[in-house]
């Protein structure tokens, strides 16, 4: 069972590592002994994405060529690579064929290329919180985050780790829009309302609303912890995700090749990749008469529901592993 | 009749100016002789806000107290205070009360609290695109905007005049953001598409899709001619504005000094203040017995459909100002 990671995610999928009892994998109400993917019954393999920054080669890592860091030389990367590159892995482990290959968002795109990729490599695909592609409005979101990241001073054509310095600013500004867009505005309603952190309005610009000190906080977060390069690729491999654009776009040609079967879950409140999207998976799975489930979860968190706990969801994903042979 | 601006808009509502025939108000296909709110009926009166950039006291002003700039140290401003220095401009042109006040956006927010702070001197308020409060997400986008000046280097805590220097990345990166948040996702599929500017991917950090290009030219546009200053102090009065707060967050209660008819009108595809904000302003207008009408127009442009031309929405403020006496 493959699971592949989504934007700032890694291998470390579900469970702790030795004296690290606070450090859950970022899937761990999903995967593990129990849960729904159950791993006493599947043997469950995460990966880092070519290009990241916790483990895989990448921007951080060195370019034998020059002995430095990659930085800004570091290839962009796409989806169907970072398929390859875990076939690639698959085969050195001695993996003929997944039982499953299993993602939210863009882990849900490597899980459908899965199917494009290698058709008979991949008995069952779960694809959740997906799109066939980004639209419009989504790749605007992807280009103000590289923007702010690109027009940091402390960018240097993403050769700062020989300077000394990161864009810090840049990378907590893409995270900040980043985590608007996970969410639903109902969500974020419920979560912050229009609640005033000193009780009062400050007619200053420190924090006023909880929500401005929420966002701060995780753009504080990830700029301490991620990098600037690999964000900047990765942004670009979901705005260049595009199965259907070999075949005039249309969509249902281009999945004719998969041999999968299918389970794609959407979520209600994804304004990010809506359900609609969804849809025209399954859609066009349908046009080829593949088997596929298809569930569209009533839930509010938008975006980011993939990752939440939910009875139904929960059950739905453990009801069809439950139908699966290992 | 006073027409209050919205964000990045002033004093030019429409027309032109001598030897400027390409430059044209900005609610120019609504406002003028024969349009929707005809001229040759009504005396139409635009007004720069407070605090703004195009011609009234502001940041770039200069500080009586220290012959320099106000820069940083220029007030933050509220929604109610402009409303006060417009009825102050109307005490000293005479006006005792206007045929009516009408504005989108945060124009709308304008035009409902004239009704509120000065009861009798509004005898209609057109309350276009409008919400009675910014939702938690609404200021979220606020808050990044803000967050991309605050932290550009050349900010200077407000003081950049003094320094020869512009925040321009941050202003750039606040209007891009912006920009999405006013169109629909759809408006922005039709318009851009995934059209790929260099006809296929360029795996780079240039401009790959069209969407991209039109933000970068919008920001830098804006970028030249906007002050960094202003923009801050408008979203905080943005996020600020909420006549029902004094009213333990009871719109009607807030609603119950209003004396005005009024014209409400949303648009289904603006999911900034999305049509559900819009008809709690109506339900509270209705709960204090007032004359409202309300119209939600099934527009596919977001926000902004309020400065498109659209033939429902000009007969439909055609017919509203036909009813009524100059």
């Amino acid at each position: 069972m493959l699971v592949p990671h989504a934007l700032n995610a890694s291998h470390h999928v579900a469970g702790t590592y030795a004296g690290q009892p606070d450090n859950l994998g970022w899937w761990d109400n999903m995967v593990g002994p129990g849960k729904p993917l159950d791993t006493r019954r599947f043997f469950v393999i995460g990966v880092n994405n070519l290009g990241g920054c916790h483990g895989s080669s990448g921007p951080i890592t060195t370019n034998p060529a020059t002995g430095k860091p990659w930085g800004g030389d570091f290839p962009v990367v796409t989806v169907e690579d970072w398929v390859a590159a875990q076939a690639r892995l698959a085969d050195r482990l001695g993996i003929e064929r997944f039982a499953a290959v299993m993602g939210g968002s863009l882990g849900a795109m490597q899980a459908l290329q899965w199917t494009l990729s290698f058709p008979e490599r991949v008995r069952h695909a779960l694809v959740i919180a997906a799109t066939p592609t980004l639209t419009a409005q989504n790749i605007a979101f992807n280009e103000v985050a590289r923007q702010a990241i690109v027009t940091d001073p402390d960018f240097h054509d993403g050769h700062y780790y020989e300077r000394g310095v990161l864009p810090r600013r840049g990378l907590r500004l893409a995270r900040m829009i980043g985590h608007i867009t996970y969410l639903s505005d109902d969500a974020m309603m419920e979560k912050f309302g229009r609640v005033l952190r000193r009780g009062r309005p400050g007619y200053d610009f420190d924090i006023d609303f909880e929500v401005e000190s929420y966002l701060r906080y995780q753009g504080d977060k990830f700029a301490g912890y991620f990098d600037a390069n690999t964000y900047l690729r990765i942004t670009k491999a979901l705005d260049y995700f595009d199965p259907a654009a070999d075949f005039g776009g249309d969509l249902s040609a281009a999945l004719a090749r998969a041999r999968a079967n299918f389970l794609v879950i959407s979520f209600t409140s994804d304004w990010r990749f809506a359900p609609s999207r969804s849809r025209e998976i399954v859609r066009a799975l349908l046009d080829n008469r593949r088997v596929v489930s298809y569930l569209e979860l009533d839930a509010p968190h938008g975006h980011d529901a993939f990752l939440m706990e939910d009875a139904r969801y929960m059950a739905a994903v453990r009801a069809y592993f439950e139908n699966i042979a290992p």
